[in-house]
This record gives C-alpha cells, structure tokens and sequence, in this order.
C-alpha cells in the first residue's frame, strides 16, 4: 500500500473542504428552518436498515443502487440507503400516531453503488420533506411551492421547474386496454423520446384511430402553458386524462399567482418515477447541471407495504448537486489572532468575542497569520486588550 | 415478508422522531458554531472510503466495527466509516496545503456493524474536531477546554473528565525493558484492573523491586489532583514519566483556572485508545450512561500512512448518547392554523408570518388542530387578517 494509494477516495466519492462545507451546512440550516416555518417537523432516519424496509417498489434502480451488508446480529441483510422517502414512508406509517396530515423534512446523506449521473457524487447529501395523508391539490401545490422556496434559498436567481403527470399516460393507456407489457413498452420508448419507433408501434399496437393520436401526441406535449389547453382538447374523451390535466392547470394557476418569476414548463411525455409516483411529478433544473437539482411528485400508495397506504406528496434537493453550481455564498470567514498569556484578563477577552460570534484563533508567536485567515489580531496596548489589523 | 417485518428496526439501529430530531440538530449546530470560533473549519468527509484508508491502525476494534462493502468500481473493499478522525487525518496530510496549524472540525453519523457498548446505537451521530501542526501543550489546552465548552453547550450543569497520559505507562515499560509482548499482557490487565493478576505478573516480570513499584502503582493513580504530586515523586527517576505527568498538571493548571466548575478527575491506569494515542487521553461523563460521551487525547503519528505524521489532537462528541441523557432543550415548535383561500392579501400575511420565523401550517377545514400542534390561527377579521387562539 502506497502513500498516494491511501490518499485516493473512490471514484464518484467526495470528500468537502471548509468552503464549500461551510456553504453546504449553511443551505441545509436555511432549508429546514424553511421547512419549519411551513410545518414540517425534521426526523432522522438512520443511514441502514432492513433492505426489506429499504426497498419497497420504487424500482429496480433503487436496488441497484443500494449497497447491501449482512447485519451480524440478525443474519438479515441491511441497505446503506440509497433514498430516504421509503424511511418517512415507513415512519408515517409505524411511528407517528397521526391520523391526518403528516409533514416530515430530513437532510442527510446517501449512499449510490454508482453515480446516478456522470456529474453525481456516488454520496450526495440530501434535503427534503414529504406531506402524508393529504389526497387534495392543495398538498401538491404546497409541495411545489416549497421546492420554488428551496430554490430560492439556494440562490438560484431562475426558478425552473418542470411539471407533469403520470395520470395522463395511464388513463389513455387503461383507456385503449393495453396490457402491462404493451403500457411498459410505450413507456420505455416515451422515455428515449424514441420518435420514429413510437410512430410503428402506435400504428402496429393501436387500433383506434382516435385513440392512437393521443400516444402519438404525447411526446410532443411539451412547452409553455398552451400545452395544457391543447391537451384539454386531445384528451377530452378520456375523463381521467383530462381530470389530470385539469389538476396540472390548477396547481399551475397558483403556483403563477404566488411566484410570477417562477418558469413553469410542462411536460405530459416526462414520466420519471412512473412506477411508483401516482399523480403530479415535477423538477427543478438549473443551467448548467444536465440532471434535476430537485424532483420529487406524487406517490400515494408508497406506505402501502407498511400496511398503511397514505395519500403522500414531496421532493428531495440534491444539496451537493446545487453546489456544485457554485452559486452557494462562499464567505472567507476571517479570524482574530491571539498569543495566549496566563493573563485572565486575556481570557476573558477572548471569549466574550467568540460570544460575540468572532472566530479567534490561538497562535504561536511565529505563525503564519495569512495561512490561518487571520486578519485582526487582539493586543495589550496601554493596559487593555484591543482588536487591531494585522 | 409480514407488514410487521417491514416496521422493525435492526437492533441498535434507531430512527429519531421530531421532538429528539430538532434537539439534535440544534446541538449539532451549537457545536460546529461554538468550533468555529475557536477557529475550526468544518469539513464533510464522505460516508465510505476504501478501507486501506479507513483502517489506519486504530486497533482491531475499529476494523471489527466497520461495514465493508465491494466498490463496483473499483473492485476494491469499501467501509462504511466507523470513526471519522482517520478521515480528517487523510484530509490533513493530502487535501489542505497548511504548514502550521490545522483545526477541522465535522458533525456526521458513523456506523457500527455492533453497538460499542449495550447502551449504544449503531448508528451514532457524532460532532468533534481535530487540531493538527501543533505539539505543543496549548493544543492539549485547548482542544481540553472545547471539550469543556461542548459539554456545556450540550446542557451539562456538571462537567466531569477524566483526564490520562499514555506516556506514563509507555516510559516506564521503555525504562523497565519489557518486550511488545510483555507490554501488551500489563496493558491488557490494567484496562481490566486485574489486581491480583497484576501483582503475580510484576512478581514474575520485573526483577527490579524499584521499579516494579511503579507499575503496582499505577492502577490506584486515580483520584483528584493529589494524584498528580504522588505520581510526580513516584516516577521521579523516570524522566519521560515524569515529564508527562508534569505535562498533565499543566493542562489540569490551565483549565482549572478557566473553567473552575469542572470537575477533573485524574486516572494514570486509563489508557483508553493506548495502541495510538500518544500523550493526553481524556473523556468525558455523565450521570446515567456508563459510557463516555465524548473522548479524545493526542495521536501524532495518525497521518504517518499517508505520508504526514503531524501532531494531532482532537476529540469526538457522541451527540445520540447526549440525547440519551434527556438534558437537551427540546422545546415543542407552536404553529399558526390557516384555511387557504384564493384571497393575494392572505397569502402575503402567511409568508411574512413565516419569514419572522412563525410556523404556519395549511389545514382543512375540519383538521384536528390540537394533533398538528396549532395553538393559534389566522383569521379574516374586519377586512384584515389577524392571529388569535385556536
């Protein structure tokens, strides 16, 4: 084992150096004192458990991602997690009595055997709530304003996010009774946005010719709010089609009123998270980062496998992502010097300015004030302790 | 898999709801703030690394602690971090291009394959610090007097701790000539404070009646200051004991003089961590929990592995065995009830409401106020919007 072989950290696996951690820390205090103030009640879900708790259908992406260990005092296998919601899922479900509306925020690590993305950390820090037990738009357009705030909060001066709905999709699928294998194969070619092999399946899977235009519309359903209008129109003869599309148009509508400078861009092909989200899915992008800053939606029947299947709303901001963007406040924090003496007076000096929230640092006669980011230093001059340059 | 499965927790693997959850937080905060002005910078070390950097030589506890893994990366073992100092001890050597002092400090969880003791998590939430470059004894100082000022940020009325030097025991087994194995089997008999064990094995193993002296000593150099002057005149012929019993009372001078409530106790026989620790050990206590709850001491040659063998000092706070102790403030958050209406006016009262830090929760018309902790509530009265009591 070589020096340089014990510096290395894995690829994808970062370690974070005073500036940035002090930015980062900084962002987690604001979006959960944030949180707070809307009703959210922090909780900390531990960094392992059961796999059996872990993973709960969010997919099998989820599996892949989590690393697995054997726990010696059970012989069962734990998960390092790779995702926190399925852990409030499992606490809404089990660990508070509450009967009606459940707001949980969380900010912490987790673990990926591999980076989501070329760009990803393989260990991100994350921040973000989850609203249990509220089914009406109102949690959704609550939720939505929270990830706009997040965003704000995180300096992002454009707030883009990308909403759309996984109902759409379903209901025009249920619609023309395609089976599980047809709905997943559309869905696979939706996803690549596959445009010349949608058009061959549609014609050679689609009967209906009526029918068969909504699917090819879709991945064109795409832009500003005149996406919706147009899909009120397709979708008319599907009435949970257009029920989800007038649920898009509502939250859309207050969510302009509340943050006119908010950039909303729909989406009715982008269907992340279909497996196991269940109605409004939305993102957040910001130039310069290809992958969502933030996303989360609708999953309400996550706590079902806890026996408890809740109507449930949320996102998750990826913290080391946005900082990444290198927007967050880097403050050199600056630093007094002092050359301690057995003096009390010293002492007591001192710690009335750390009191006073003044970083001071103890240093050796000969220090190097500049490397320690000390820009003031305390001196006894004629009979008191004094701040002055360096 | 029963629902039932899916709820339970692997033992010693505990979630932490709200009321604990912000308690903590809030100490996790009081603590790196508290750091900062001493002039620590904070840093986030990753969750896992490779275990060639991880595993350092901090004994075989550590190792036995630590969750290993496969990087699918790599190829390579991966472990969970158990401990975080050997983290920060790679960061000192290859990521900070400081010559002189280096103060870091950190709040994260680490991971235990089994609890440390019967009374621990798994999953431990820890804060501390590590100043680095600096041998002498103001580091010692210092970094006891943190201790100190975490213990009573933490709440502690009394701070009670135990102060040590593995330099005592390591000069007179030096003086004494034993051999690595004779050294190990007296260590291993005064962690345990085998009395009868420890008086045949000096029988058999020093010759010198002098000095056997001293190690029959050294289990019962425990106590209050007085401790100090017995040992000084004990070991007055063994200069590197004697030097760091000198080294000990200078610390203990210092820090009584800052800190006159804190009761220190002195053990010359504790030589927790004696297998790296190098000068100081200490650790701190608190009524109700066996363990400690935090502990530290001085380890210069932790970064030798990496190729930078820098005088070390530091400690860690066990921030969940502090929650344990039921002493932090944990002080129910209040919030506003409000009806959402369409109404721009109402909406700007909310969130100015927020923005003075006021929690205010969206609610149902008929919700149960009491359960989601509304003692108040917003209130169109007379054309303006007014807080008054549930």
């Amino acid at each position: 084992m070589t020096y340089a072989d014990r510096w290395l950290l894995p690829d994808g696996v970062e370690e974070i150096l005073p500036a940035e951690a002090k930015a980062i820390d900084s962002l987690r205090r604001h979006l959960l004192d944030l949180y707070s103030t809307w009703g959210y009640d922090m909780v900390i879900p531990p960094l392992l458990e059961y796999t059996d708790s872990l993973l709960i259908g969010l997919g099998r992406d989820v599996d892949l991602l989590t690393f697995k260990v054997t726990d010696q005092l059970s012989g069962r296998t734990l998960g390092i997690r790779a995702d926190i919601t399925p852990q409030t899922a499992r606490m809404d479900a089990h660990s508070f009595k509450r009967t009606g509306a459940n707001r949980l925020c969380y900010a912490g690590h987790v673990v990926h055997t591999r980076p989501k993305n070329p760009l990803a950390t393989r260990t991100p820090i994350q921040a973000g709530l989850e609203f249990y037990g509220e089914p009406g738009i109102a949690a959704d357009i609550e939720v939505v304003s929270l990830l706009l705030e997040s965003l704000k909060v995180a300096g992002l001066s454009r707030q883009h996010i990308d909403l759309g709905h996984v109902g759409i999709y379903r209901a025009i699928a249920t619609d023309a009774g395609l089976s599980k294998a047809q709905e997943d194969a559309f869905f696979e070619l939706l996803q690549r946005k596959a445009t010349t092999e949608i058009r061959s399946w549609v014609a050679a899977n689609i009967v209906d010719a009526n029918k068969a235009l909504l699917f090819l519309a879709l991945p064109s359903l795409a832009g500003d709010k005149q996406v919706l209008a147009k899909a009120r129109e397709l979708f008319s003869l599907v009435p949970a089609a257009s029920a989800a599309v007038d649920q898009l148009a509502q939250v859309a509508q207050v969510i302009e009123q509340r943050y006119p400078s908010a950039e909303l861009y729909f989406d009715l092909g982008e269907l992340r998270g279909y497996h196991y989200l269940t109605g409004l899915v939305f993102a957040a992008f910001a130039p310069g980062y290809g992958n969502p800053i933030a996303s989360g939606g609708r999953y309400d029947h996550i706590g079902e496998v806890f026996g408890r299947a809740r109507p449930a709303t949320g996102f998750a901001v990826d913290i080391t992502a946005i900082s990444k963007l290198g927007l967050l406040q880097k403050g050199q924090v600056t630093a007094i010097a002092v050359v301690e003496t057995a003096d009390p007076l010293q002492w007591q000096t001192v710690q009335t300015l750390r009191l006073q929230g003044e970083r001071v640092m103890a240093v050796s006669v000969n220090a190097d004030l500049a490397e320690l980011g000390c820009d003031r230093q305390l001196v006894l001059r004629d009979g008191s302790y004094q701040v002055v340059a360096c």
